[in-house]
């Protein structure tokens, strides 16, 4: 497989040599999930970071039996439950896969190896936490205060894929909405759009 | 002032030697606030990571008129609206004292510096932002999946300073509920407690 990709993507944060190319190359590892095909369960630990190379990825709670989605997953970006990466205890969710999907994983030892051969990786590891970290924060921010139905318009505004792409039971449980709270946000803005 | 607990947080996480750490403290700066005098305000940025030296800070929202607690701070703990002080944008909360307080700022430009100057400052950096994304994780995982009682268990088990110092109607906003539904909480604790 051609990793071109992942290195436009630590590009965008750091300056890559062909030195470290080669050091961060050879660590990385492909693999392939069938729709459906679970890719850390609760209660396993998360070794990796993985990149999506291709289709869509899901994580979510179960939570007294129900599913409860996190946060979906989409070709160009990292993936991990990276609050297991960082201090090894094991995942609280669990990851799938929603269709066919390839991604390519650099596991945990090797990640600290890079921080450790080069100061570069290290800065990228400071940006990416930082850069997740603003992600998570903007989500609870807007659990706090803002309304479902506010919630569904940011969607449609800052993540479209998601609208497109993703069933809307799951859109629902990621919203804090039932499928029938969500149905009727759609309902009012249609109407509120006609008018 | 005496900075040798700031040299003994950074230890927690790097090895600072003696030429670090004159680097570190010659950035330092010392700043009080008298109780209930606001650091930062909504839309302004935040050009500082602070170390609470004495007092209490909180971290709140304003959302439509109404305080919503977001976070609390005592000595030992860094405070920064982290999303604004990393990316340069303003800030979407307040955070003013609750008691007399001191803190010790390091600037945004003081910090770029040392990650510059030495690998090791680079990876606090990283290490920090993935404390702080942990934390944020956690919260943000609490309010999709507990109840408002669980939160308020957890709260007493691991933050007892919280439930000691802070006012009801700042833990209830906190948590999510109203200072009547706070109440509420606390009686049927109280009542399952006896049983």
């Amino acid at each position: 497989m051609n990793f071109t990709k992942i290195r436009s993507f630590y590009e965008k944060y750091i300056e890559i040599n062909d030195q470290m190319w080669s050091e961060l190359e050879s660590c990385l590892t492909v693999k392939t999930l069938i729709k459906g095909e679970v890719f850390i369960k609760e209660g396993e630990r998360c070794d990796y970071v993985s990149f999506v190379e291709k289709g869509m990825l899901r994580m979510y709670y179960l939570n007294e039996g129900k599913e409860v989605s996190a946060a979906f997953f989409f070709p160009g970006i990292y993936i991990s439950v990276y609050d297991s990466f960082i201090t090894r205890a094991v995942s609280r969710v669990y990851v799938d896969a929603l269709t066919d999907t390839t991604i390519i994983n650099l596991d945990y030892d090797s990640v600290q190896m890079l921080y450790r051969k080069n100061p570069a990786f290290e800065r990228f590891g400071r940006l990416i936490a930082e850069a997740i970290l603003i992600s998570i924060n903007k989500r609870m921010m807007s659990f706090m205060l803002d309304t479902p139905e506010i919630r569904y318009l940011n969607l449609i505004n800052e993540r479209p894929k998601v609208i497109q792409n993703i069933p809307q039971y799951m859109i629902a449980s990621y919203l804090g909405v039932t499928p029938e709270g969500l149905s009727r946000i759609k309902k009012r803005i249609h109407k509120a759009a006609k008018n």
